[in-house]
């Protein structure tokens, strides 16, 4: 997906504040989920599912600024029972030419709310799973920097 | 109550975006929920009850930059069966002199959830209510600008 | 313009928090300065000027929840020599039928920035002032409630 | 630092966004940095320095929900001649008892800002050096999950 830099996003240096990247990986990892017919909220299921992570980081190349535009590719990185791992690509396009802002990981482990409130680790549905696979070795190797 | 102004809460024209003052009006509305012993989440009460906003509105007199600290006042504007008003007025402390950084009002209403998930708009627990009283109109009277 | 709820800009009450409808304003009003030409940092001028809001309020009457699709529509409701106010209603789009949510004001003054760093209000610049026109009356009323 | 989750830090999932823990960590680091009598923006230097981040990462082990107190632990973890490793541990306060919440890495690299507005890694200015050291590594080691 792409998107544009907005005004409140960006801070007082002028670039994009990092914590909003993360907003940025995280809504390329529901569009992913919507490209496939999921919410990453699936009220549906019973009991209730859901995709906390447990790990996040993203590494920094260039700074973005206000109105920039950008491109965001996820990469499934590794699938187990109850967890997966994704790796994000952020590429500048605007204004161009194209350059690599940064690459970041999620891990999401798949939790359901059991009726006392607590949130335990379950299996990643069937109907989601069956649709994954591991984005092949050479896309997920970084570029040497 | 006080905060000082983190760095996140900047954007590129260096002053606190204007978004950021009702996330601020929100915290010292919280601030005095609690200092009466409540919460904005109320989840002892059957139906369980909230205050979602109708009105929020802020008039912005002088920005506000990274690190300043301002003082946040709240006074009850307004007082009604099932919804409440609050004037929010913002100073800045440091650095000094102290000067009006802006006024917000708040409009709040209190429901309740339906079992089919519906808000309802509902009277304000009597344990609130009694605690309430509006402010005297000379502090509601804005200064001349 | 149109935008989709994003998880991040839910609150626990399950529903877009209210400060953020300040973030989709201002993400309008710039799409709208983009699209005559324009952008809200206009660094080619000098001095360079910005658009810092002197109000923002909004009035709230349906609540947005997770990956609703809404519908910004911006008006120009008044335009005076160096201010200018908007008016920006909200429609949820998707899931249908099409209902209004909210409808905000932001007043914005056009400053220009001294060799000392203070802003003073300034003209609105020709070329952009030209470009605008107050929206007809029938259009800036508000719908009863 | 100790600091209490606000309402908008919560996503509907009814626990702190993720996206809000960098900025928890950000707030301890400049927290951190006042400590010491110095600023992340440091307009007195000639040419003006800045700390962008390079790498981020947090590991989550519980959600914080609203209202709920943390503290915030910053350790130097890392001390280069043009950058920083710092190690932030978040627990949880109240309710009690204290548990640890997750535990973050920021790498920030010093740069100076060129006359054309570029940024380049420039030394770590003597006056913040000269106060820091490495933590102990015995602090530094994780807790065992």
């Amino acid at each position: 997906m792409t998107r544009r830099v907005e005004f409140n996003e960006t801070d007082l240096a002028g670039i994009v504040h990092f914590a909003n990247f993360f907003r940025y990986m995280e809504s390329v990892e529901h569009a992913f989920l919507r490209s496939l017919g999921h919410s990453v909220v699936m009220p549906g299921l019973q009991p209730p599912i859901g995709f906390p992570r447990v790990h996040a980081s993203c590494d920094f190349r260039r700074p973005l600024r206000f109105e920039d535009v950008m491109e965001l590719h996820l990469l499934v990185a590794e699938i187990r029972p109850r967890s997966l791992a994704y790796q994000i690509r952020i590429r500048r396009l605007e204004p161009g030419p194209t350059e690599e802002i940064g690459t970041g990981r999620l891990v999401v482990v798949c939790v359901s709310k059991n009726p006392d409130g607590r949130m335990e680790a379950t299996a990643i549905p069937e109907s989601l799973g069956r649709q994954l696979e591991v984005a092949p070795a050479e896309l997920l190797a970084l570029p040497a920097r």
